[in-house]
């Protein structure tokens, strides 16, 4: 059972202007093979399947809070992403050719499909799959795939701060790092 | 930002007897089209993308609500996948054969990729796919939308429960139905 | 610019007795890699994308013309399906387990998500796909293509034919037979 | 059974200039999860499954008339990007770097793949799949799951139009309004 | 660039009888996420995008001649599958109901699509995918990935192996365990 | 079983200069339906599982040392894409925008996913997929199928040394063109 707070995990800049390739790019964070929403579902589905809560009490715990933390990960990368996208058209007074500045421009997608928002997509614009979720009922092997999981998300992630000039961008690397620095 | 508390929405009874045919059937109302994954993530999406929170507050609370409680409800899904997996293969001193009996039984995953536990995937094994979420920006259609995802989300789980003859499956559908009647 | 006319392209006997499983292996011959949702398709496209269609009209008739012939391949197939899965459950009083004689039996997507009706899929329940098209728009190569389409075609039929023991799933190989001997 | 005339449901006006980028866009109308070859499939297995036609003669009717018309739909919107396409290349006396200019712009596939023609995918080249057709079995159902899919469709037509600076895609737009309309 | 020798790695003892259950769990091992396909691929991979290989030789050499040993890894396991299919129907003097026994028995496009021959899928019948290919181009990383990847295709052998009760598919596991030990 | 000699079929020349437009095209040859990796698997899985080696030993000879080849050719095809990559970003003192000039640009996986490497995906960036290998067991048909596949992947290598103004690029046509001519 879950309770939620209207209130993100850390306090996000603005982005200094609007910058729909950037948003494509932090796509990847979100819905790639080692985006939050990877993160989030392998926890929680590791979880949830937990056999032995009671011997093995300190990792449930430990797999439980991580995925719970995990639900502030897909929050904060989604509200970049749609900072990113914030002002890329203009509202006019004629629908003609509002949205004519960004064909070919990023993905399509959060033109044509949603409202400028973010999706559970990665950087191509193809969705997240459950198929990315790996939960082989032995603890041992669950926590291999969890460390080179985190491992893929800091690579991810490191390169999007290299490739997004947007003070905003860079912040989608700070949630991970902190975990794996303190 | 999220909080997570140690405990199903409601008590389920525990599976009369071992069923892997019955939780691949329940398979379809977490993993497929109309699963407690695509309303748990149409409704996050919606909340996370929402503009405009002040002015439409009802509506955003709304949907911020439901897709809170839509977190509790895959947690109970994939706790009557388990349970109806529980005791289905038996644990001996020699490895060999022990997963002899359900050799062409149900989803062939639940053995051999998954430790007997529960899969964001469908009755056919097809994996979770983030296509599944809609949310346009208009708010009107993102309603119609959702009406029609719970209407679908309603007849898969009146299917489900006339497939399955085992009490704990019959309960997957409370949950929706309270929120429909009352 | 399409006419539709109220009945199939040949009679179809009745089947015999209800049977989910070859209800399941005929869908091969309508949404597989080689099924009438294909062929279709591919002379559609074909057709839609013709250039110089009067330089080259004989060849730009035939393939717009058999585009056409197929809609008429996709109605028989998904008939058949339709008339195989006709009776494999009873309208009971109590929804009560309407469904448990079906569990683990054929593609499960015919009771828990369509209503016992023919789907645009294949014998694994794989969806079809756009991707199954090919129109190179170079004539030459387009033709090869269907050439080996409508043998791969040819071999699907045969193999259902010698899989279901059923009149009815037998006749879906007449259509093509017909095209292919006069 | 099905009859074809060789005639566009509309005239259309051609191309003012190549736009391989508003080819990509329109794709979306054509193979997206909203585009005529949704509406035209989800009308057509509709009709092919419906039982009880007798009883519910206007139902299947509309549902079956609806879906005729469709097959215009997919043939104008394939006219449309073929049309934007035309041109966008030029026949040399040399093959070098006849396709250099396209080389980054526009769905990749267009060039390498077709023949410079509409394809049954979106906009992101994602092939169209059997996976977006809805038949329950419970006309009140199918019928919800229409209106929004319509709904859906015209607020896809209507963000095109927004990004084509092209009266040939503008006029994608026109055959859903008069059904919407008039 | 390659050569091949006629000849298995290691001798496999004959299917003591046809098996399509243990062909369609076997399929695991070869198409599945973490089967030989995917073995294969991610080292081949890593080797040829391997940048500074002079400096890093042993690490090249190593990850090239696994690759290379892979390719016999799929050859092993495809004639698993071939053998545990061989038999499995008749050729009789009628091709009426030749596959009738095998109608809703293991994979059925070992029986409809392939000729009863190995396939590049895992056991639910879905494709193998280059997705599963992960190559960083770090190469701590990358190292770190193949642990993970054999440490999941080693439980997928030990999980195959409680399955079928065959001793043609328990060599599957020999290859692989000969690498851990020696 | 195979052995591996560390150098390419053909030289190849360095690309003139980096090109990610021409390597996200030159990944059609690769991973696309007509890539050399379907060349590749066709061959290798058709010769795995033939039947009557003895009998129809020159067909079996010709499939299986066919497919050793294409193992070369996807080694070709991948250097060509590393080629076109290199140089592409610079590495500077800080890791600050490093990637920013490929915003945009290309296939985003080559610089997110991928260390600037090939990738077993298509000119969308749409993973290679098992369901392109074809074999049937009718050796006819197979070879029917080898022939169309080889004249798409023909069809394929000149589209792209079309669109590539790169001496690199345009070599990958070369070893196709051999086979075909001499």
């Amino acid at each position: 059972m879950y309770l939620r707070i209207d209130r993100l995990q850390v306090e996000l800049p603005a982005a200094e202007h609007p910058d729909p390739r950037a948003a494509q790019a932090v796509q990847e964070l979100l819905g790639g093979r080692f985006g939050e929403m990877s993160t989030l579902m392998n926890y929680t589905y590791q979880s949830f399947n937990f056999r032995g809560r009671k011997e093995l009490k300190p990792f449930y715990d430990l797999v439980a809070n991580i995925a719970t933390e995990e639900l502030g990960h897909i929050e904060l990368v989604a509200a970049t992403i749609n900072s990113l996208l914030s002002g890329t058209t203009e509202r006019g007074e004629s629908p003609d050719y509002r949205l004519a500045g960004v064909a070919g421009v990023g993905n399509p997608h959060h033109f044509l499909v949603s409202g400028q928002g973010a999706l559970p997509v990665n950087s191509l614009g193809a969705a997240w799959s459950g198929d990315y979720v790996f939960n082989s009922g032995d603890v041992v092997l669950d926590m291999l795939h969890n460390f080179f999981l985190e491992s893929g998300a800091r690579m991810g992630k490191l390169r999007v701060y290299e490739m997004a000039d947007n003070p905003m961008a860079a912040c989608t690397r700070s949630p991970t790092r902190r975990r794996w620095r303190s």
